[in-house]
């Protein structure tokens, strides 16, 4: 899925494919619909675009996905946060958008912190290894110790696998071409179904069983697993920053994009002011300035045409040193 | 307040004391009747007994308060989260009670990570200054530096005026005499009342007013500040161990006492479970437990009888060298 | 002091003013000449400018210092950590400093998290409570609990005292007038004079004296504190980025701008390209960036020329759809 | 390795085996030989016995190794922290190893927080996985994304195989008999060279070479990977205190008790302190100190002929309801 769909929860319609067995197991597609079902009255905040989204599964890769189980604040609870810090000043920024843009444009982030959210993630392993660098987390994750590993390996989609560039030694230039696709995903495919022959069979010996936690070790990184991960958006933020660069693995970039279509939903206002002023941003070095105010010096352009406000474009004239706008 | 108390919300009954405006501003109590009156409806999990305190504040010493502005989760989402991890086999532990103190007696904290409170506080500046030490939270603080300091500052209890241990460097033993009190809390008044009026000179100096970021270098560390301080029930556990501590010092002690009102009516298995395996727990030395198992060999106490679990008992029959109970 | 001088160390040279009284102890003062004079041998990285800084008290404020008491790595660890992870292909960034360059300018933070610093501060407790919000350090702070609290209290020099500004909420528009200055010094001497005579009288009141947790409440927030305080040089120029920013307090700043002399000594490479790279950049929005392409198109600018390097400079006409140098 | 022997630095005896191929690379080894014969001078505290170990390769497991890179801080470092926050009162405490027993007993966990270590670790991906849970440290690990991955697999020794447990879920009971042993290790050897060979085809595709990110995704998780994990002493001791407990999988365990000697060769009073004071101790309920301070009610045990110190002794007593020792 691309950053520009609507999540498509793939247990939302009746008679869905039968993909979801592929996904969620039966036992955990029963336990969303009665979660779906159930409805509480509170007290607290409640962001109803997100409640429509609460616990569906929205299809990740091949067999992964994203469910959001849990989350507490929106795009209000952050203003109010920042209020009490910077109190009456606040005010004379009216909207809640304008605060939020100022809030993220000047690296004051301890209101987004104010706000989390609980996901239940099911992904590749070796894509969990990435995953798992964002140390500012709590992670539950299912465990090849105490439980047995399903039979779930990831296999890319032919235009998903890159040919190795000589130039960009992390990424990839284009896909390869399907014949190569065909015998990679062929190996991939007979390497995951011996070893996990292999892993059934030193389970179940008669006599004598290997323990779960030494059995594993024959599986490829790319079986899945789950987890349960709950963050900040502060910390969110900085995780979609990384993972939706075009410089991320197109594997953790999938799951990252799917998590930010959850973002908008439940804090519009914060996920409109993260693309213009984080992701979408660029940071020009000190000495790069110098070049660009020589060369714009005297100019005036119209960033208000362009959809800044006026506090953007002020400071940024500032930067720039260009000329504040005509009358 | 104590810990044996319940909570007290100030603005609770109708025609409550006086003490209202001296905590909550009338602009701030207004806000919390306009939050209590609306209710809304959520597909997440609720906390009945916590969704009854929400958003009023608990007295806490003569001018403070706590108040849960939100929270996520509940004693049967860290057992779900705890499943995950541990998976099938966790089903031999049949209730979420026994499940719970499993978790807390073995250390395994992640589940606890999974849920999260919101807290506003209003607090003196010396008590901020040691809550403040706990890293493992996101906190939105009143600043003197945008908007102006009240005219709040805090006065102990007579009881509450420690006489200086010459053994026991860090508490105090006893109170001191009336008279001493008397004196202090004149002089501390005094002082204040003085502290205040300069303060207040600087700012309102006809065209020399200071700058309120310097001007309130002169009041004291018992003036009260405010905050929104977040943290996860894990942390927030590790904070309350070490806070309502009768080591800790009195002025923390009645907000942790506070806050564990908070914790039992949010997540009362928890609770309870920390405090028989944490706080009221002992930890002995491996030497200890060397003498121990020598005068307590071959004995077999009833530790059932004093309502520990079957595994506790076994546990710690096994940790002591106790026999098994016959029969 | 400001960014610009040197640091000058006030126990360096033999017959240094009466200020060493006011800011170390005797006692502080002989255990930094004795460690001054030890010399071992050590296998590990060793920063030879930083050594001659070693236990050295750089006076900031009135009375306050920053002292260096331990380090761990250099530039050359930086580089070597980059180069595990990014194994191979890094070899074709030639230089260390460029290899820094490229990791200060795409946020790989790792690599400076390696390099960590251990310092010795004597600051007032309002200068302290901002401080503490950075909470990726580890610290121990003087106690006023257990130990009595010395006569030390900050007095602002009077162009430090600035005048509150009706526009700019946060910072001040210059100083106040020199009569303005003077009665605010006065006022905040006789303050912390009377309460610590106070503070005194309390604790030594002949059959009653006051527990020293309780007795300090009437401290101005003035007062000196100091703690050993250790973090990573990653968190340090996060630190330091919002620090020294023009926007924060005066007495913080000076503050940070010494541990940015201490930085520059300690890690070159990495403090130039903070200073390019970060301090000195400017985060333009995805709005704004549409704007400067526009203005921009087609032209040819002489990034080189102002000292960028060829990959800073390639990565910014990509970004501004600058054409490439001729030639 | 045990944690009852020494390590024994594989690249330290001339002429030392053939494992030092399988565990350092030449490149490796050279620049250990380099980096150990450097000598330098500091001002820093030094800890001789450490000196000796470092850079040097602590062998694990069949091709996997430790080795401290650099460490900031000793046991005196320790005490020196805590007699900042403790101030004259820890005077009373007259020995560098009592204190440290204080702060470990009391979690006083700060003074501990000013050491650090950096390590150079080669381990087995599952075992990776489970370390970097542990998220308070640094890590630069090598990237299978810019780097091709080297043809190094775990195979357990024949005695490190458990049996499945059907009553201990997470562990085994005992090994699993030599022919089965004999059977996994050839299945996990088979399927090693088999995904091997796979992945180098896929990388050396004539004209379609599939990119490293993607190519890599059939290694089985028994894969070695390196990197460098950086950490504080207390972060350390909790990362010891589970992992080298019985509980732990054995491939980590073993890791976790060779850095237990390197601890020990660092800070041996901290080391010392906390096998007594933490690993070897356990922590008994509220309900159970109940029924064990009945059971010890009037009884006088011999604390000190045990080896408890005077404080430990008295605290347990009163935690016990014990008698004073006579006379």
């Amino acid at each position: 899925m691309t950053g520009e769909q609507d999540p498509q929860p793939i247990d939302a319609p009746a008679g869905a494919s039968g993909h979801v067995a592929t996904r969620l197991t039966l036992e955990q597609a029963a336990a969303v619909a009665e979660a779906r079902a159930a409805s509480r009255v509170t007290r607290r905040v409640v962001a109803p675009a997100l409640e429509e989204l609460l616990y569906q599964a929205i299809p990740v890769l091949d067999k992964g996905f994203v469910r959001v189980i849990d989350y507490m604040g929106d795009d209000h609870a952050i203003v109010q946060a920042a209020r009490v810090s910077y109190g009456a000043g606040t005010k004379t920024v009216r909207t809640d958008a304008g605060l939020i843009d100022y809030l993220m444009r000047h690296q004051h982030t301890s209101p987004f912190e104010m706000c989390d959210i609980k996901l239940h993630v099911k992904l590749p392993v070796f894509v969990a290894r990435q995953w798992i660098r964002h140390r500012t987390a709590s992670v539950n994750e299912y465990s090849g110790r105490y439980s047995e590993i399903a039979d779930t390996f990831y296999e890319p989609e032919p235009s998903a696998i890159g040919r190795q560039s000589s130039l960009n030694r992390q990424g990839s230039a284009g896909a390869v071409s399907p014949g190569a696709a065909e015998r990679a995903i062929d190996a991939w495919r007979d390497g995951a179904v011996q070893a996990y022959e292999q892993y059934q069979a030193l389970l179940t010996d008669e006599d004598d069983a290997v323990a779960r936690e030494v059995a594993r070790i024959g599986l490829p990184v790319s079986h899945y697993t789950e987890w349960y991960w709950k963050t900040n958006l502060h910390n969110l933020l900085r995780f979609l920053e990384l993972r939706m660069d075009s410089h991320a693995q197109y594997e953790i970039r999938v799951y990252a994009e799917a998590i930010g279509q959850i973002v908008a939903a439940w804090v519009p206002l914060t996920w409109a002011s993260f693309l213009d002023q984080r992701f979408g941003s660029a940071s020009i070095s000190a000495k790069a300035m110098g070049v660009l105010r020589a060369e714009l010096a005297g100019r005036s352009l119209d960033l208000e045409g362009a959809g800044m406000s006026k506090g953007d474009a002020r400071e940024l004239r500032e930067v720039l040193g260009l000329e504040p706008p005509a009358g």
